[in-house]
């Protein structure tokens, strides 16, 4: 997707920002921190704003590229790599996930186990220091940095001015660490915990690093600009939920309420606030209020929320549009061109072939409504198919209820079809392991809805039809295109033909070749492709015995645009233009008869196309 | 859409509900609540758990139409209603939104002010109470009893001896409401107060109910089985933060982290959790924690939350698939039949017409994508169609982004067409309110595309091609159908034509009549429609002068399949069928001519018709 920056036109989104940018920047409420002495040097009028997109478009407006100190935002972020780097349960041992109501420097140790209560107060994070995986402090810093690299999408470093400040000032983190030491949470000397924490604090950060970091969260870990992880996705509602319910100290709730989003403030006047699958937003203007949260940064998080309605309860139904498109085998079917007496009785019995086109993300809900649709017409059912081509991703929950779909319909003899599965690769996965040895039997998985179409209407056709047509042998009288022929006539046009025979596989037009003649199939089966732009084979239609090909090159003599070849042994034979085009002289009244019933067929063709078009609902 | 009891399959959900059930039904953890006597008489077997859609589709297992009472379940509904009764502000002012980590029965007072510090804690609750409208306590009480019902589908009661037994036994509610008096945040005399919420404790429910009420929560307030809003949207949000970071007490945060919905839990054993858009979980079993929670209920979320992947920050991007479908003037085409000369520059320069099909909710985040999708292709732009068929809502956000879009592409030159607004008639109103003066002149709406499409193509024709092409009288040596005849050939066709006038607006083919003559428009323009099963007319074509319609008949001879409709004063010639079959005898060359001429057209519309199959992606 083109970058905003690529066309000379400021978007939309742009417009408010600078709206509400201009709106605070005014605003000469709340103090720069003071309480180490290299924050108290900010310039109190700095403030940007940046939202980044899970999509991964970023509109930034005013001092969003002004560096600062990221203090108290790295400690959800840190708490996430404990978490990688250790087992939930360990984690969870020595750092609790209750909110505090407490300020954000407390001590707040649990009675007895002196368990920190949640990983956004100093002593959290401290313990949460303590937890990065490492032989050395350095192996641990370039570790930390490395994480918060990628979450950014560019290099982040220290500012040694501010970490010289903390690490001189920091005598309150340095008893919390010895605290924490003494009830065995730290499992080391404290000190050298203490100092990656101060530096984990001065990692020096824009507006825009910190809106692309809340963007990453956002996008379950994978960061919209590098397309690269940040955090392995398990962890990212992790990380949320303590910036959920501890990210803003005593003002989490209030927060939870008016603005609706998991976010956490720092000292140096940064604020983040994550909207999950939607974007991150990050506020950078150093005054704060009593609470230690930025006060610009509050009011435009708070204004963003309501103007835009980014309320995280505020969800609309998600489920409702999972289905992109429904169709039965009636209304649409296979490149396959049947017989008239066939195509008539799948008009009729293709009502029990179900297609469902799902698009999206499929998760319970969503997964719920397909399994609920298929089964509210399994009565109805002779085959399912599934079409995940406009599939996002399909979590295990999905990949469950899919499961018993597959198990419920296949009791009463009716199977499930996957189509375009390539982009689910894992649902496949996940079926192997659930259906185990039932799994050739009941997994069935076509490249495209065509190629699943045709295998369905052939199980349909088999149950009517004996015979497999492609054996049959046809004669000219009775191809297709000569009725309405007497038998003179037909004997006219027999002396005109040219026995033709080709081996499986061979080609029987080439792309570009000019139009010479027109085919008539007497034994096998040939299909039409064409080679999409994207490279993909496509196939446009497969003809059986008695009927023709080639047809178009009689009206518009153009050069042949697709490629024709025998998908079995063939037999044809082949009327040469010349030749028809002769018949208007000689037998002017077989050449109306072949005319009226060319578009007698392309006529039924149209009407066909134009069943399938009104498929679409567009 | 069919309920699930409709057929005979167990659903996939179901299964794992009863799985869940089975799993925990042996349990004997927790004590059944004795606080007052008529709780204790609970039977510690009980365990129902019932699971809600949105869509509407209930599941439940056990003993989910076991009658109990609400409990503290009543809090987050009556906290909704007192929202709804009062201002935001009064309500605020008298009770705050910050979790307490206290137990349920706290006092929790804040210093000073007396406000009670959520709404969740008894103290709370009482609060919220007294601020339910009504002139009596009886009026208060039945509207309370039709919030409950409106949010349960059904109409609820009261359970007389809990409520006797409360009342007797709640001696500490009557001290939370003196001390409530005494702060002034109750305006009136505490007793009754404290009575409606005895009351509203002893709401009389099933498990089903409460997993209806919790999936009303879900569906923004509107009843997914009744279809009916049993709270204004608005609120929602602001019952479910509360219920998000207060509703389980000193459990909100490990909940928040472990479960991730917002949730509330009652003494008699329930417990409900809401994940927003997709669904809402009610489970029923007495005996309680420590904390005075349901141990099952408890079990039974958490796993769920894990089983399914509920959590509600583990969102995946939501706005990936806002655009179901995107194609050019160029790929499609309306309904107006062209020239050879239009159509060949349409085939090129309708590249610049792009429409975008929307689809599924639009707020911010999709409708960013759609705006910054749009400026990306400003430059090659002629004119913008949004179709807002499958468009289930349009919030005030995307509002904003659209009138931005269009103001940005009004500056240019470039219209922005909107189809299918029927189902956002809000976006009109918006837009009207914004755009004012210019609202006229900027704002385009068309019924479909199709009429969309026909302005677009028009605004490019008229660019192009000077003259109206209604008002080009064409003679018969111009018709399309008769092209490649010599001067003598038109003549003998002429002589066999009746000329015919028609009105604007009469009809000139009848759905049904027998296919008597084919016609050949020399002036003006007609329609060709069909009724649809659904009683909308869909136009297939629209002819100019010079153009054939009728044809059909000359192949199958079938009656009239559509309407035909003169759009202007109209003179045409009509070819009779028995003159055109006589043709075969008497002037075979002509007759050969016409039919290739018709299939040339034919091949025409199909390989058109295939171009806009192609568009699909399906």
């Amino acid at each position: 997707m083109a970058d905003a920056a690529d066309n000379s036109i400021v978007l939309p989104l742009q417009d408010s920002l600078r709206e509400l940018h201009s709106r605070y920047a005014g605003l000469r409420e709340g103090k720069v921190a003071t309480y180490i002495p290299e924050l108290a040097t900010a310039n109190p009028d700095w403030f940007g704003i940046c939202l980044v997109t899970t999509g991964g478009h970023v509109y930034e407006i005013g001092d969003s590229r002004q560096h600062f100190t990221i203090q108290s935002i790295s400690k959800p972020f840190v708490y996430g790599m404990a978490l990688e780097d250790n087992t939930r349960a360990e984690v969870l041992g020595r750092i609790g996930v209750e909110p505090t109501g407490d300020a954000f420097n407390a001590i707040s140790l649990e009675a007895g186990t002196g368990r920190p209560r949640n990983p956004m107060i100093n002593a959290g994070a401290i313990a949460a220091a303590g937890m990065i995986a490492g032989q050395t402090p350095a192996t641990r810093l370039r570790r930390m940095l490395e994480m918060f690299s990628r979450y950014a999408g560019e290099e982040l470093g220290l500012d040694r001015k501010v970490y010289g400040s903390e690490s001189e000032t920091g005598h309150r983190n340095r008893a919390i660490g010895h605290m924490l030491r003494n009830f065995d949470i730290l499992r080391e000397p404290p000190d050298p915990v203490v100092d990656l924490y101060f530096k984990q604090c001065s990692v020096s950060v824009t507006c825009r690093h910190l809106g692309v970091m809340a963007a990453t969260l956002a996008n379950r870990g994978v960061n919209p600009l590098t397309g690269k992880p940040a955090i392995r996705g398990e962890y990212v509602e992790s990380v949320l939920s303590v910036m959920g319910s501890c990210g803003m100290y005593d003002y989490a709730g209030e927060w939870l309420y008016r603005v609706g989003m998991p976010a956490k403030s720092g000292v140096a006047g940064g604020v983040i606030a994550v909207l999950p699958g939607q974007l991150g937003i990050a506020v950078f203007s150093p005054p704060l209020d009593e609470r230690g949260n930025s006060v610009r940064g509050l009011r435009v998080c708070d204004d963003l929320s309501r103007y835009f309605d980014l309320h995280l309860f505020n969800a609309p139904a998600s489920s409702s549009s999972v289905i992109r498109l429904k169709f039965t085998g009636a209304e649409v079917t296979s490149s396959r061109v049947r017989t008239a007496e066939e195509a008539d009785y799948l008009r009729i019995q293709g009502a029990g072939i179900r297609v469902f086109q799902l698009q999206g993300h499929l998760i319970l809900s969503t997964a719920e409504v397909v399994v609920h649709e298929a089964l509210a017409v399994a009565t109805a059912l002779d085959t399912l198919v599934l079409d995940l081509k406009h599939v996002l991703s399909v979590n295990e929950s999905a990949g469950r209820l899919f499961h018993q779909l597959i198990l419920k319909l296949a009791e009463r003899g009716k199977p499930v079809l996957f189509t375009n599965l390539s982009r689910a690769a894992g649902l496949r996965r996940y079926l192997k392991a659930k259906l185990r040895d039932q799994f050739d039997k009941l997994f069935h998985a076509f490249e495209d809805n065509d190629t699943a179409l045709e295998y369905c209407e052939n199980r349909l056709l088999a149950a009517k039809f004996s015979g497999t047509t492609h054996l049959r042998h046809v004669r000219p009288a009775d191809y297709e295109l000569l009725r309405g022929l007497a038998a003179g006539e037909v004997s006219v046009i027999q002396s005109l033909l040219v026995r033709r025979h080709y081996q499986r596989g061979e080609v029987m037009v080439h792309f570009g070749d000019p139009a010479g003649e027109l085919f008539f199939l007497a034994r096998g089966r040939a299909s039409v492709t064409v080679t999409l732009s994207s490279g993909v084979q496509k196939r446009l239609a497969t003809f059986s015995a008695g009927m023709a090909f080639g047809e178009m090159a009689l009206l518009d003599r153009a050069p042949r645009s697709a490629v024709v070849t025998a998908d079995t042994d063939v037999e044809c034979d082949s009327l040469p233009i010349a030749a028809f085009d002769q018949l208007g002289e000689t037998h002017p009244g077989i050449k109306i008869t072949l005319l009226a019933n060319l578009a007698h067929g392309l006529s039924g063709k149209l009407r066909r196309a134009n069943r399938e078009i009104s498929v679409f609902d567009y």
